[in-house]
């Protein structure tokens, strides 16, 4: 029997993205010892005070159907932490909790977007992008931003991109690139959605990962925008909870009462003892948050330093978000080459950039995500690498 | 600004079906006592030996990305389980596991039908079926079973609505009528499918209650329908696990592949210690399994007894799930009507079974989840209150 067409064409007809993690991870199952500087997952597990209080909840009873949107003292606990770090008034009512961030970009385009509606998407966009835009059923508008501009958008043709489009998708702190929108980019922005009445997606999970003594400006503060502006949310990367899967979606009244009919037709809540786990993450959770927000701090910085003068290989510091990204066009190797020669000759996994977007090919995105020395030692086998070719 | 036309028709046209759930729930929060008759969950929490497993897997450390169509040991697991139920060779690759069977009903929808295919569902059924329709953008067919015939579904009537169909969606054992598809009518349904070319979509998330030493038959296990049935698994009802969400989708690999993508878009994968939390409930849980089973089988018989001889009110012994549907047509109320005034003058709160369709209106749907005493004591009241209707 043949499935729906629509579940026919999620498959990315360029390729898989992943191709090169999925060589590495077999290379590691065949006992190889692989240096795994491609995956956005932390190089520590979620910390014990906050398993703590799962297992209390779970053996406390909270075992069964939770509220589909959240519980009331979590949702208001995630729009106390928005009001506290973006400076825009957040209601617990314009709050819902989902099954990890992803979910909620998933569930903004199905609020946003009927099928067929144009999304405008910046590239390079973190790799889930098209996909999901194609699992909602959406057409991505893809707007490249300059690698030699610090991969910040191009106002002008962000503005022509958007004629028509019903949403437009940003991603600051960017995961791959790093870097972080300026209030310039973002008022711009603003004025762009605002002009063609366009919803803004903004996906803001690394908020607590901002380098250089930058702060967190969220869109959804300017003027205007909080009606427009649905804003992407999770624990993953500031509190180590990637596996727990919790995260929430900011959005008008409008867009929260509907869809929590969408959520019961689909995830039916969240389990109540991983919100339990959440809200002492965000109530009692901070110590937890500036210690991983520093590890991956040093690290930046570290990897800066490390490719300080380097010719073959350039790497602009990222403003934010837990990854560096290596231009390696001066090698001339495409990210795609550039990675699986390294895979092969050195055994460390990196992202080639071109599964990121066309804007990020020559690139390939390293993630901080190993200790301190392990991480020294790749870069600087990285280093070498390059310098050889 | 205005949210995707999509979502704003997800709500139901007819109304809440949970309006008098809710009504009962504000009730409660205001300091009134109220026997919940009402919602499928369970009197007790998930035992503390499942959640101990969970909670040393978090503990050593499975709190990063899980495998996202479930881990190949789980995987293999459910294949196991599922062949020792029906008989059916299962293959891991035919397997993938979803945040609660409500989600994988949804992915069984989007894998199936492209927007506005016609799905046909028999009437009554559970109460999120046509919202999950709508939410996957199908069309649904609905074809009544008659109360008067054990809910059984009317093949003939089954095979005219089934006609330009691309889905047939069942539930045996059922949720809300108890009834349990006989062999006559699953070899009848099968028929159906395979002349019409029917994907068969098989909710048997109630595998594990079925009374009167019956014996569970899945359709997948018949000729030629394993290339073209899903069926819909959970251990929500069998091993108390319902805020866990932990279920599953077994389906020929030509769905399953594709359906990747479509979870690494949407929920990516289920947290890993609660995979080895379900690990643990069908490798070791069978004792818990029994001890659930034997709960509701004792539940269902006093209920049985209870109504014996009743005149205003009609219990046809349901053969499997943990409800039973009273008839309440003799007191010439509407189910709605008969469930209102019971909250009202007596704080029992029962379903009222228009919520389930219209093949069950002047029913009520009581679920066995409050204890044996209490139990008993608010269906002798609503015996009481119905003669004195």
């Amino acid at each position: 029997m043949r499935p729906s067409d629509r579940v026919l064409s999620l498959p990315d007809p360029a390729g898989n993205a992943w191709a090169i993690f999925e060589r590495a991870r077999a290379m590691q199952e065949a006992g190889r010892p692989v240096t795994m500087l491609s995956i956005g997952d932390h190089d520590r597990t979620t910390p014990a005070a906050l398993l703590d209080q799962m297992a209390q909840s779970a053996r406390a009873g909270n075992t069964g159907y939770a509220p589909v949107p959240g519980a009331a003292a979590l949702r208001a606990a995630i729009a106390a932490r928005a009001a506290r770090i973006t400076g825009a008034a957040t209601t617990p009512e314009e709050v819902t909790v989902t099954p990890g961030g992803q979910f909620a970009l998933y569930a903004a385009l199905i609020a946003t977007l009927d099928p067929g509606d144009r999304v405008v998407m910046i590239d390079p966009y973190y790799a889930t992008y098209p996909l999901t835009i194609r699992a909602a059923s959406g057409t991505a508008v893809i707007c490249p931003a300059d690698p030699d501009r610090g991969f910040q958008p191009d106002l002008a043709a962000l503005a022509e991109a958007a004629k028509g489009a019903r949403a437009l998708l940003i991603n600051s702190p960017n995961n791959p690139t790093g870097a972080v929108y300026s209030a310039e980019t973002l008022h711009g922005i603003a004025e762009i959605c605002r002009k063609e009445d366009l919803w803004l997606i903004s996906d803001e999970v690394y908020d607590s990962q901002i380098w250089d003594g930058k702060t967190h400006l969220s869109p959804r503060s300017l003027p205007g925008m909080a009606e427009r502006t649905i804003v992407i949310g999770s624990l993953s990367k500031s509190h180590v909870m990637t596996g727990s899967r919790l995260g929430w979606m900011i959005a008008p009244r409008a867009v929260i009462a509907p869809l929590w009919e969408f959520q019961i037709a689909t995830t039916y809540g969240v389990p109540g003892y991983t919100q339990d786990m959440a809200m002492h993450a965000l109530t009692h959770g901070d110590a937890i948050a500036a210690e991983v927000t520093a590890t991956y701090a040093a690290r930046r910085d570290m990897a800066v330093r490390l490719f300080e003068g380097a010719n073959a290989v350039r790497l602009s510091p990222p403003e934010g978000a837990m990854y560096v990204m290596l231009d390696v066009r001066a090698t001339g190797l495409s990210g795609v080459t550039f990675a699986e020669r390294l895979l092969d000759t050195h055994a460390i996994a990196v992202m080639p950039g071109e599964g990121f977007g066309a804007a990020a090919a020559g690139h390939v995105r390293v993630a901080l995500t190993v200790e301190d020395a392990a991480l020294a030692e790749a870069l600087v086998t990285l280093r070498r690498f390059a310098d050889a070719l």
